[in-house]
């Protein structure tokens, strides 16, 4: 069958060039005669795709040395409460700047396990409809650390540019927006990612710590969710999801050889332009109310004038071959997700379908 | 290439005709269009292989309705800490029996997290080569649970017949000999599994939960730690890793197909009696010491009368396309890991080039 459009929030498209080495290679992999998941974690086939891995990270994101590459089972859910169990020392406290669903996942979680603060939030009414200003930003200069999250899935806003928290250590939730963009690390202590938008299957948490903050990671930790014990055993210290940080290698690769993350963050734009240009020019049929510098270049949420037309646009759309258009059953209406696997075509097919819907129920 | 005979003890050997399937899926999943990696776990499509998962799992091991099934990130190691976290109260203990290098180091997570006491250990002199006997136990019958470790992977045994602990529910990791064959779970309150030796790849971990030991569980615990929010949410609270599960879907499906765990435990005991008889008749050319009543059918450990001669074993054992066949780093020696997924045929074939290279080298 041909291949949908595929516009699922996570887990998301993967390029079919790498969907078909994983699958030319599932009977041998490297030589092996045996699956890349069925051979040991500690076998030097295995290792060059573990240590390729944190390699490529690194070197498409241009971090330094003074960054470790963590590879962890567990999305960025299992982060919420790594980031506070390893970072807060007892009597501190660590800002959090919500701005979304997740964001504010994160801060309840900090709560739990040690204490959190809100440095700004911008929801209204249960709802995240803007992006906080620099001023708007309540910032304690004795944070253990400032969370952000960079990209909001259901709301579709972005950072266009990350807040200045002075001398405290940034922490990004970057699942949804992780190698889109280019972008300076260096304010960051910590970035974290689950894979399954940007980066492979679901399964796996990217982590990347910086050293000061690694040495001030609290002690006494359950073995497995102190990131000193990751970082001390390259990842290794248990089995880690061999299959999924494969994948990972392949897609990493892949963006490498499309010319790195500028030329990804290029066609990001692209398609952005693209999609947003026809929710803005179509007389109020589509609507998205978040003001331009905020607005997502993952997640495209919009609006149709019912209800009832928003039902019929998916249905056609799916019909077309569009799937997970729906928005977030949080909020309804609908969302588009263009991670870095959906080409610049496939957008323009969308922004036709939407123009041709609109002329038929305009 | 031909395949080798694939004895790695995790990951490990998965069945062809599944990693066939896998294969033939990736490009389009039960007609989407898409593999089952690009598609939102909220989707009907991925909600019948979670379902089904679970569903199996219950079916093969004949779990009654006052079980849950857990599809979880994170492997055994995970376990080690989420089991104490919930399941010690304050003021409570939890025994451990140790019989090998898992077991102590659950052991050791129990008194970082809570309190453990030792049952009973095997270990002499830093290893582990003999199982307690009932009467070996010190049980306190006021233990939150008694944890043990069904097979040992390094030491190569396991337990036949599980201990009683009378009235304190059982605790079993069983990541290495689960559905290998069939046994009682009334006595368990929870049993865990990483995936990656008789389940499917690395990357999840299988807890079985009993009501009541669910209903006890500590509260207030980070979200993602609880075993009630996973319970709650049927393991849809966060992303689960739907590739990883897919998988074992596939596998347990496998063997339903070979007739169910009493089909698969009758291939196992026939393997076991292969290679031990083996090892037996060789005149002292190899040698395992344990105790025939507690020698592991998953893990086969054994001894030649030198380190050169093991180095020699290895390398032509190689040659001749066993891979995986080197002990654990930890003790040396030969170990064959062969889990649900390795046939007799193969087992007879590395029992040719045992004997060959006994006549050869003897």
């Amino acid at each position: 069958m041909t291949r949908p459009h595929n516009y699922y929030a996570g887990p998301a498209a993967m390029p079919v060039e790498v969907l078909e080495i994983a699958r030319n290679e599932m009977m041998d992999f490297g030589g092996t005669g045996l699956s890349v998941m069925e051979i040991s974690h500690r076998t030097k086939e295995y290792d060059a795709v573990h240590q390729g891995t944190i390699d490529l990270i690194k070197e498409l994101m241009g971090l330094g040395d003074n960054y470790k590459v963590l590879l962890l089972q567990g999305g960025a859910s299992h982060q919420f409460a790594m980031v506070p169990m390893n970072l807060i020392a007892p009597g501190e406290s660590a800002d959090y700047v919500v701005t979304g669903t997740w964001g504010k996942k994160a801060y309840k979680e900090a709560n739990i396990i040690a204490k959190g603060r809100v440095a700004a939030t911008t929801e209204v009414d249960g709802v995240f409809k803007t992006m906080p200003a620099q001023a708007d930003l309540d910032l304690d200069p004795k944070a253990a650390y400032c969370h952000i999250t960079s990209n909001n899935t259901i709301y579709g806003t972005q950072w266009k540019t990350f807040p200045n928290a002075g001398n405290v250590p940034l922490v990004g939730d970057m699942s949804s927006d992780i190698l889109s963009r280019k972008f300076d690390p260096s304010p960051f202590g910590v970035i974290y990612a689950g894979a399954q938008k940007n980066l492979g299957p679901s399964g796996l948490g990217v982590v990347i710590i910086r050293d000061d903050m690694l040495a001030k990671c609290n002690k006494g930790l359950p073995t497995i969710l102190s990131y000193g014990t990751h970082a001390d055993n390259n990842s290794l210290f248990n089995t880690p999801p061999t299959f999924a940080i494969y994948m990972v290698n392949l897609v990493l690769k892949w963006i490498k050889g499309k010319g790195g993350v500028a030329a990804i963050e290029q066609q990001n734009n692209e398609k952005g332009k693209l999609i947003y240009n026809a929710i803005d020019s179509a007389d109020g049929f589509y609507t998205n109310t978040i003001a331009p510098d905020d607005r997502s270049l993952m997640n495209v949420v919009f609006n149709l004038q019912t209800e009832e037309l928003e039902k019929k646009f998916v249905t056609e759309g799916q019909a077309a071959g569009f799937v997970g258009i729906k928005g977030h059953r949080s909020i309804g209406g609908i969302r588009i997700s263009m991670y870095n696997a959906t080409d610049l075509a496939s957008v323009q097919d969308f922004v036709d379908f939407m123009q041709d819907f609109a002329k038929k129920n305009g």
